[in-house]
């Protein structure tokens, strides 16, 4: 049974108090086996079962939980870096998306693309991902819209839960948008998703959670209720990609259906904001499509004094973030997004975890959850996400085996 | 002699045309020897006398120059991760600066370091900085402020001179910010600086330029003439931390002191932006920092249309910009300073040489210069800023010796 000692600090980011606590352990050691950690606390205080283990030296590192990126889309075909280059000359992206562009050019690369193609592809993000101390991840469909095609992406996903060590857990978002032969048909398409893709997915168990986007250019309220009612119905938990461009009651619905996590909300309402804290919805902060979008940040700050608390993702996707570095999506979450270093810390820990109900399993450092934790190289988690150089790793631990160096 | 080939685009950089003109050269090879470049070209078109050397093979990637952060604060005692928590939380830079926090915190801890303290830390710093594929770097005194500590500082860059492979450009900033013994007596500080600093850096040969830091809360443009025009005189090229948080004046006196850049720029005026262009000095654009201290950033664009050429670097320095990752500055420079990805790589390369005299030397990939590379798996630079993940590099070369992997 290993027991790593000589833990400067150890961040258990536990489930408790407000986002702020993070309960860090001075001089700590941690213990594990089977890929499950068994004890954590003072380093004075290690039970005598454990003291003739395996030791491991922090040398004076912090240890915090195993990063979980709770938003993703990870399997696409093709990319969109020439989206890049007009957003940069000041279109916008619904202009993009108008013309053609947008989720609409993915949607027709990713049925052209193979689940071979894509499984492949995915595989490689995947390895980055864990580069940056990403050990769970949530992936979505979104890029089909046909059933076959949606099936496609979560039968990916399916077979990369099989081969990485890492967590995943899946969302069906055939509700992304309106695929081309639906765009005056879009009973037709509300339709089908309840008809045939929802009965599909829950028939193979492919989906976690239904998502829908409710904007201007893609799904109403009203169209997204009855999709994500519908999903209920087939046991997949409600998530929305809310108020990001306009506020269209997206954060309000989240409340109202129940959602686990309400999405972007860069637009929310304040009234949104009050339904999702009587709810107890989780916001989803993703401030690397702020950055790339030009558009404006989510206040995080607001959301936490508000009483919700604040998750962080990439957003990974081929167009509006093209990057799975959730290093700056932390980075940008204090900067921009006003959270402190640690609440940040709980934002890509606990409360990603919770946004994906994933924090039975992992998310925090307490005996029975996954062994799933980073050895970093700094005097505490203000200071290395202020520092900002990708080099601090020292140690990163998937399910307890060292994955990295 | 070796050979590398294989090269899907070679991007050269070289001076020539407006910022835009990158002149890639497809299905490239490239050939160097003893540390510099001997050939450049199509494969198809590798002269006979290098067609029996050693050959490497770039597997289709893509060439660009080793980058070059023009403007860094590399040796510094201290660090001041508390003021990152206190800027989330409202407090702009100037009012932590008056609290005795900002520069004068740094100054205090440099003073306290020894010269092996900052040469340490300093070589730690450089040896991450080459992972992000930078070969060449511009390092400011300036946290001394004092005879003593300002030469302490530039005797650890003249050490790292001798101990790295990297090129190294000297900046004696003296003028940085009035230090607390001479903030009633500005006028004895200046003399300090002119008639006791400026000559002994001048008889150690310590430098290649003299900064001035006008702005509101440092020094008026009238005594930054002053010290600029007496730093000429001991053959120091003058360079100006410029019109970042108030418009004072800073781009015009560049201009009218034939300054080689001036650096920051954020609240340029319309003025000044023309007498850069009319006199030809480099902007050195900062984004790093606009993005830490929450400030606007420089509209590259509009100097670019000015007829300005436009670099981009870190500024690297413990309190407003506490990264040396240049590949975020590159992807702010783009986003929010709609630079498009070919001239942002002008700008971390041939510009930023120009804007350290560095140009004869690299800054492109030319027959003649440092054989200073990077072969990146990506299909372009386009491609390579927009995805932003941190593993793309096949290879990098530093005076023709392959430092990574």
């Amino acid at each position: 049974m290993p027991v790593l000692k000589n833990i400067a600090k150890l961040y258990t980011c536990r489930d408790e108090g407000s986002q702020k606590d993070i309960f860090p352990i001075e001089k700590a050691a941690l213990v594990w086996n089977d890929g499950i950690i068994r004890w954590t606390g003072k380093e004075n205080e290690l039970p005598d079962e454990f003291s003739h283990e395996e030791f491991m030296d922090a040398e004076g590192g912090i240890v915090v939980p195993g990063f979980v990126d709770c938003h993703t889309h990870l399997a696409f075909g093709g990319w969109r870096s020439e989206e890049f280059e007009m957003r940069l000359k000041g279109k916008s992206y619904l202009q993009i998306a108008k013309e053609g562009g947008g989720i609409l050019s993915t949607v027709k690369a990713t049925r052209e693309a193979t689940e071979d193609e894509l499984l492949n592809k995915s595989l490689l993000f995947l390895e980055r991902m864990k580069r940056f101390g990403v050990t769970c991840i949530e992936c979505k469909s979104g890029y089909g819209l046909t059933v076959q095609d949606e099936l496609k992406q979560l039968h990916v996903y399916r077979r990369l839960k099989e081969i990485s060590e890492c967590t995943i857990k899946t969302t069906f978002l055939g509700a992304h948008t309106f695929p081309p032969e639906y765009t005056t048909n879009r009973r037709g398409y509300i339709d089908l998703i309840i008809n045939d893709m929802l009965p599909q997915v829950a028939k193979e168990n492919l989906a976690d959670f239904c998502d829908v986007f409710v904007e201007e250019s893609a799904f109403t309220p009203a169209e997204a209720r009855e999709i994500l009612e519908a999903g209920k119905k087939f046991g997949l938990i409600p998530k929305l990609h809310a108020d990001q461009i306009t506020a269209s009651g997206g954060a309000e619905l989240a409340a109202e259906t129940g959602a686990i996590s309400a999405d972007h909300l860069e637009q929310v309402s304040e009234t949104g904001i009050q339904r999702m804290a009587e709810a107890g919805v989780i916001a989803v902060s993703l401030p690397i499509a702020s950055l790339y979008t030009q558009q404006p940040f989510l206040d995080c700050r607001q959301l936490i004094e508000a009483g919700v608390p604040v998750a962080v993702a990439t957003d990974f996707n081929p167009g509006s973030a093209p990057s799975y570095d959730i290093h700056l999506a932390m980075l940008l979450g204090c900067n921009h997004g006003r959270l402190t270093p640690d609440e940040c810390l709980k934002a890509v820990t606990i409360y990603a975890a919770k946004a994906i109900g994933a924090d039975k399993e992992l998310g925090s450092l307490e005996s029975g959850k996954k062994a799933d934790f980073l050895v970093l190289d700094v005097p505490d988690v203000s200071f290395w996400i202020y520092h900002h150089n990708g080099a601090d790793f020292r140690y990163i631990f998937l399910k307890g085996e060292q994955i990295h160096p």
